[in-house]
């Protein structure tokens, strides 16, 4: 069985608990107030409420902002070391809301990879708003989630989890392509901040 | 009625042309060879065929390779001063397929804007297929055109055209989107190239 970690008890954090232990897969939440993470894991079928440091998932996802992710390192860093750890986060300056936080050949996942040297860093998730993943619907078209990473292997068991959990799920390639992946999470964003699509939308991969 | 002059006869030109004339406008195809200018105005209902060099459009769609945009310059510059100009390339790196040809913090629609400072630049079309300009579909959903650049009437004016032609168009927001517009297109290709979508579909922008 898929053992899965989720760092956070936020709306991303729920959708993602409940599309993966509706695949079946053993879902652990792990946030830093007990009551938060209790109250996610009582929306998510199947998952089991924890809280404190000990991460017992082989993938573990950042449910946090991009800001946290110094916090994550300090906290986890040994815990994160051989473990699958899935990066979800829109770095988006919003300071500014125009551009990026990250530098512009970076991305957020490299900067996670190059914090975490012992982790295989995947990113996937950013690219959905949280209502598609939780409705599995992009208005009539099934939710599909685009995975990035190097791992092969890692690459493979988030997809299969994610397609057990009844949405798609498609290999977008390297750990690269993570560069993409944001500019498309943060054009998504800017759209729907700015009304041209619905926060329960945004952008469907279609066949 | 709006006039709209097309350099280019590949498939994105035709494509271009047809929605356009569709919606009304006045489209006149510029391209060397005036047997392929010919071809695509014949495809395109409304068009008008042309050879040489004279652009009577107020707006002009360049729909060349970026790698062309050199040569509009040395030909065209003195005529696109003044003119709404659209740039609707994705400028893949075709050697290694593995990122762009412009710097990480530009794009082609910047290059292109600093290449014709008289000009003023938007950044559309790049984030669709030919076929589902063609069709007006994304598998069953109308097809968007996004739209970017700095002139809030030259943008308006470009996505009136677009509607009237029968397919969505959306603000993007500044030219400096077209970053996230660009990368977004050439994730697109990667997906299809990987077969992960097809090259009639891709990404659709739902409400």
């Amino acid at each position: 069985m898929t053992s899965i970690s989720i760092i956070g008890a936020g709306n991303m954090a729920g959708a993602i608990a409940s599309v993966l232990a509706k695949g079946g897969a053993s879902v652990q939440i792990v946030a830093r107030e007990a009551d938060k993470a209790a109250e996610v894991a009582a929306a998510a079928n199947g998952t089991s409420a924890v809280f404190g440091d000990a991460l017992t998932g082989d993938i573990v996802v950042l449910a946090v902002p991009f800001a946290a992710v110094d916090d994550i390192k300090a906290t986890y860093a040994d815990a994160l070391a051989g473990k699958v750890v899935v990066d979800i986060t829109n770095p988006v300056d919003f300071g500014t809301f125009d551009g990026l936080v990250v530098p512009a050949d970076s991305s957020a996942a490299a900067v996670i990879a190059e914090a975490l040297p012992g982790a295989k860093v995947l990113k996937a998730f950013n690219t959905n708003f949280g209502a598609t993943l939780a409705t599995g619907l992009v208005d009539q078209t099934t939710t599909t989630v685009l995975v990035a990473g190097d791992d092969a292997d890692a690459k493979q068991a988030l997809i299969d989890a994610v397609v057990a959990g009844g949405l798609k799920a498609v290999d977008a390639g390297s750990l690269k392509r993570a560069r993409e992946l944001e500019a498309y999470g943060f054009l998504q964003i800017t759209l729907a901040a700015a009304e041209k699509t619905s926060w329960t939308a945004g952008f469907a991969l279609h066949a």
